[in-house]
């Protein structure tokens, strides 16, 4: 698609946000406001290897015109990954079958500025509380249910990573020991009861065992192996007794997941978001009841549970605030010491 | 009882250490490299009120004889409860039944030393962290398993806190949704199958369904009323049947809170101690294999799974670290900009 210029900016404080994900590259020129002034979607497919998806990423940007834009600072990359943010390096992305992937450098020969990598959720979560609904808040915790469930944690205003870059996996909190089997190693994952693919597998599994109660989801999705997460929201929002059974159970998950969070790390803001969320928003009033009722007390009297701000916009902004941050440190360090 | 003296120390670098639990007050000096030169075990009981215990905590500390030794720099006070550390209030300690005691400024007045405030799981989390089997490591995680289950994080160099000083309460990990009732507001929390609490309360109804299967552990006890915890794990040693199966079944909850752990926050170290676990170490193994089975292959292979090494005494050293730091920040602001 075309790039689209949305409001103007000055000339020389646009980063580039980049946000790579299984399907599409969205690349953007972000203010430092961490507005948005143009952004470009390009396709992508999982077999397209480092190389094709670094083309897409070039074409992308090309797409935004940075130059008539007077140029940018520096680029950050959001990847669905776990990477190492350090050495700029993907060391494992399952969606894109890639592993050990020195993006980063790539990148920075082409785009002749600085690139800095982090995960796309990190990302989404740091634009969140720096740009979104976060904004001036000392921890907070973000819980995003799209086609998996993935989280981010910042605490007086740094961005949790961990041991292995791969904090936040709040997918994999264990919500029923030795429960339903998830994607990844483990069984009884919040994913496995409460992701956008766990929903569309138990509905169908609901439509099998009640076909006459299944049937006007099945008549949307046009049959019963086209139903997904997004038939389902959409028969809950026309009230299909179906789909609205099947939402409630996904919130009653969800919110033993937030419970678990909340009383782990006792946040001051909870934010929901993600495409499941978007789809049915009812799911942020349900988290919130269940933490109310079943948190610790004082962790629930003092979380705000809300919905995210940025909405599909969360990575780029956040990532581009994350690049801008360290050309900015690295700025002060050539300028000498402090 | 008597102090009894355990190190020699220099007569300047000594901290009070002091945990008020619901049945005793342990009062210490700790020497600065975090060993503990004295100590002191006093009872008290949860209806002695404030008053009480602040008698108990000076009875303690004239045991360790503070000016035999060059007196101390200041005191760290570990209490089982929620605490503000910023203004030393206990905000609520439910097992002593205390709301809102600005226990600091009462214990300040009378030992004459700067007194800093802390919850004791927080306070032993850091002892292991500074002192223990946490040293050096960038991103611990402790799990203690007594009559309750709590933890505590440490990232960076920084012990988290939370939004209301409430971080860390891993025993309220929800491990089976809608489960067994908590003794807090949830329902299907960790503690409610793994703490000391809940595995005597899951032997004496598995003994009621089961007497013959239960008859020697009730043997050991002295009748069905007194079955605890600690007889389910002595007579775990000594390869009782039931009281193995009740083990196991905690260790696979254990094993489903730590792969909640390891996936949310991504430690380089997971810690386990308290009673429960000293009583059957076999614990640990169980849940290194459950985190190396099924947490994130990321997460699980860059986390060691480990005992703690300080027990009962991490809350005393931690809390000394943390009044003895807090001493040192002050002195350096009264010196002057840094």
């Amino acid at each position: 698609m075309p790039p689209r210029a949305r409001r103007g900016a000055t000339t020389t404080d646009l980063v580039l946000g980049i946000d790579i994900g299984a399907t599409k590259v969205i690349a953007a020129l972000v203010d430092r406001r961490g507005r948005v002034v143009v952004e470009s979607d390009r396709r992508v497919h999982r077999n397209d290897g480092p190389a094709g998806v670094a083309r897409a990423v070039l074409a992308g940007v090309a797409d935004c015109r940075p130059a008539e834009h007077g140029g940018v600072l520096s680029a950050g990359v959001a990847v669905a990954a776990q990477v190492d943010t350090d050495r700029g390096v993907v060391l494992y992305a399952p969606n894109l079958r890639w592993r050990n992937v020195a993006l980063a450098d790539r990148l920075r020969r082409t785009l002749d500025v600085p690139v800095l990598l982090e995960n796309d959720v990190r990302a989404a979560t740091w634009g969140e509380w720096y740009d979104g609904a976060g904004r001036g808040c000392a921890n907070l915790a973000c819980l995003f249910v799209g086609t998996g469930v993935g989280g981010g944690f910042v605490v007086d205003g740094r961005l949790l990573s961990g041991a292995a870059h791969a904090t936040g996996e709040v997918g994999h909190l264990i919500v029923e020991t030795g429960g339903r089997r998830c994607h990844c190693p483990g069984r009884g994952c919040l994913e496995a009861y409460a992701s956008g693919w766990a929903i569309g597998e138990l509905a169908r599994e609901a439509i099998r065992s009640d076909p006459d109660g299944g049937a006007e989801l099945v008549r949307r999705a046009g049959g019963i192996g086209r139903v997904t997460a997004t038939t389902v929201t959409s028969g809950a929002r026309d009230g299909d007794r179906l789909a609205r059974r099947l939402m409630d159970d996904a919130g009653e998950y969800l919110g033993a997941g937030a419970v678990s969070v909340v009383n782990a790390f006792n946040p001051a803001r909870l934010l929901l978001g993600g495409g499941v969320v978007e789809g049915w928003p009812d799911l942020v009033r349900r988290v919130a009841s269940a933490v109310r009722a079943g948190a610790q007390p004082p962790a629930a009297r003092s979380v705000v549970v809300g919905r995210t701000r940025l909405g599909p916009h969360a990575p780029v902004v956040g990532v581009a605030r994350l690049a801008r941050a360290r050309v900015r440190r690295a700025g002060r360090r050539r300028a000498g010491p402090r």
